[in-house]
């Protein structure tokens, strides 16, 4: 099929169970890309999400006029993505990368204030399992100070591509090598802050990350 | 300063010779999610892009209604981000994480047809620096069915969070942990393809990518 494009075979909207593989992703990375529409212009900012249920949760400063904004339930869109592979193919052609696109549509409002120390509790949950039992709770002033937003999620897509290299007969005839080369992401060893008392350990939340 | 919300320390944006950080920034990562607006309402995709020079270039299909919009020069904003560490602090509100994060103004156009094959050669060499001197040229129907996008940057921002935790007093003397744990990235062994004929050996431009 060299030399005739096609549309990405493995670019499709997935549905059903795919639910499943839409949360692994969302689960797996931290960063969502929020778009929304300011005086007719596009704005898009990077803002750390974690997953509850079929939900998103997002938080900050109550000072920021972005995620004020956010929390007054306009449009946005959030794009979250992860690169998994460069696809090295016999072309430049059918050169490309395995990766996996979520984009997903609805609107935020502010948690309830019933609800605000369970989802901040979860926002750092999502990015550091177990951590919440390991520190003290939050004060009056600082959940005073936290904006917390859900997002209703409306409509979303999966888009996977875990392609080969599909290159023409004449060029797989050739020389040139083809394959992927993975991309791979992980945790390092954790450093100290400089004013940590002596004979503090490394907590469990951790170490489990360090697996 | 625990207890009272202050806006991020070391977010600023940088002028002058921080426009190296950004092409930092912009070189080492390859997707862009890019937000524009359609009928009122916000879009973003995860799209890959090179830099070349103070511009970004993409490419994909002639048939991707989206491309086609962005090459009509509708406003474009882009961001592009790194997560760096997550910082670990005594408390919940002080925990945070270390990034980069470009956001990039702009619109697009078409590259001349003078331009397309230089265009290409380079979004190739950005992912995989060598790769155009080891494959055959573009065909003639390879580069009529590849639209390929430059994105005049008007306006941009660099936002650089480094910070280490800042615990209140109060928390350093108690006996929670603190420090950062730092993300990592890299290459992994690569996979030859399965229809790679026999003797075929990894070309130098992927073994580079792997230090």
């Amino acid at each position: 099929v060299t030399g005739q494009h096609r549309p990405s075979r493995l670019t499709e909207k997935f549905e059903g169970s795919t639910r499943a593989k839409l949360n692994v992703l969302l689960d797996e990375q931290h960063i969502g890309h929020f778009a929304f529409v300011v005086d007719g212009l596009p704005r898009v900012m990077p803002i750390a999400y974690v997953r509850d249920g079929d939900e998103l949760l997002l938080h900050g400063s109550t000072g920021s006029p972005w995620l004020r904004l956010l929390g007054t339930g306009v449009p946005v869109q959030v794009s979250v993505s992860a690169l998994d592979a460069i696809v090295v193919a016999r072309s430049a052609f059918e050169s490309s990368m395995q990766y996996r696109s979520a984009v997903l549509t609805g609107h935020c409002a502010a948690v309830t204030k019933d609800d605000r120390v369970r989802s901040l509790d979860l926002v750092t949950e999502g990015l550091l399992p177990g951590r919440t039992s390991e520190i003290r709770t939050h004060s009056a002033k600082e959940l005073a100070a936290t904006l917390t937003l859900r997002m209703t999620v409306d409509d979303w897509t999966l888009k996977i591509s875990e392609d080969w290299p599909d290159d023409a007969q004449a060029d797989i005839a050739g020389t040139a090598w083809a394959g992927i080369v993975p991309l791979v992401r992980g945790y390092a060893e954790p450093i100290p802050a400089p004013d940590l008392a002596a004979g503090i350990a490394v907590p469990e939340s951790v170490k489990r990350l360090l697996g």
